[in-house]
């Protein structure tokens, strides 16, 4: 792959966006004033989550319905998860399922614990030390306040983007040990734990479309065909917030 | 630009990384405790920021110094900011170094503003209210708390790069209106405010290194070549974290 060079001459942003025909003339354009940003942040109204879901299995898993597994609820702000169960289970008769499964199922009774009050960490952490089944998964928590912020606790690839005004503003990574081998919580000593997690919040605003998913989604539809997939959704359209599980 | 398929079946992580030739007895893997992982998240022991920084102009910029501006501070965890004039600037006869100067000048005087606590997105609006100068510039800020959590906020396309373990764990999205016009903090009306800002944290672990720059690093240089330089520097290896603005 060729390397992309951006010359460094960002364009000038203009009241109208003709930057080949712009007047030379600086005072034709309106100056801000100095103190114009309100003297405080912005009071954001409480804000919640419209959710939507879909699970496409992998061609080869579709008769058992795929080793991803995810819950979506409303408690509190919304909660949204996604466990993607490690397929290499499989190659020991252990199915890379009930790992994922069990584990979303703890963590879905769980959110209502106090510990766990709005923290997708503390939830990772008891919704794993419960789970029993052998196996292991790939997982990401998201949890809104209502006041907006939404955080994060990740480990592996399961991933997260969020869409506002029709461009991607905030991306999770993902985390391997080597290719193909991603961070994953298990049944395992040698796994991961929550204290292994990738912890972030993002504020976010009204309109603002979070789409959450299994990497089977990330590392197959380009951001932009996320973005056009999304936008051309008129569910997602009538929807404040919006959260896709792939 | 080819897409790559990557074959929706993880690797199990094994305690030697040995796929090919791992026994299928799954009972040679020690199992975790179902209760291994601490009762309470760690309590992560005070956090700060040890830092160097570069810039390199753009090769028609020499004469200059370039249009980046940026200021470090070891002011409570530790403060970090760059800024990077709009070029489209020039063709109006205006310096465009001059507003991310002043924007930076300012930061770096208003961070011991009781109002600032810690909020980078406060910082900016400040900063921004104060800079005189005509121009624009794109902006970033990071604060750290000394628990480990460092709050950014991005207005257009300078970045950051969390890396742990060799890898880039978490990164800030650029944010335009069309191909190279970034959001930009503006002495015009047009231009964006700190309302506009991505605003995120993420919680820092000790021995992460952080590298903030303009677009000028980040278009041009890959994340992997990144982490090959900042690993092989022995500053940066023995700092527990480091930034580097180029």
């Amino acid at each position: 792959m060729g390397r992309v060079f951006i010359p460094h001459s960002h364009r000038l942003l203009l009241p109208s966006p003709s930057p080949l025909h712009r007047s030379s003339n600086a005072s034709t354009i309106p100056r801000r004033s100095r103190f114009s940003p309100p003297a405080h942040r912005q009071i954001r109204s409480e804000l919640s989550l419209s959710c939507g879901s879909h699970l496409i299995p992998h061609p080869a898993k579709v008769d058992k319905g795929g080793e991803d597994a995810f819950f979506v609820t409303n408690h509190n702000g919304g909660v949204l998860a996604v466990a993607d169960g490690v397929s290499g289970w499989a190659e020991q008769s252990i199915d890379p399922a009930l790992f994922p499964q069990e584990l979303m199922a703890n963590a879905s009774g769980l959110v209502v614990d106090e510990e766990v009050s709005y923290d997708p960490q503390a939830l990772m952490r008891k919704a794993h030390a419960a789970t029993s089944s052998v196996g292991s998964a790939t997982v990401i928590i998201a949890m809104l306040e209502k006041d907006g912020t939404l955080k994060v606790a990740t480990v592996g690839d399961c991933g997260l983007r969020l869409i506002r005004r029709g461009q991607v503003v905030f991306a999770t990574s993902p985390q391997e040990h080597y290719f193909d081998c991603p961070y994953q919580l298990s049944s395992e000593k040698i796994g991961q734990t929550y204290q292994d997690a990738m912890v972030c919040t993002v504020e976010l605003m009204e309109g603002d479309i979070v789409v959450m998913g299994s990497d089977g989604l990330f590392d197959n539809v380009f951001d932009h065909e996320i973005i056009s997939s999304v936008s051309g959704s008129p569910e997602v359209a009538e929807a404040d917030t919006s959260q896709f599980s792939k």
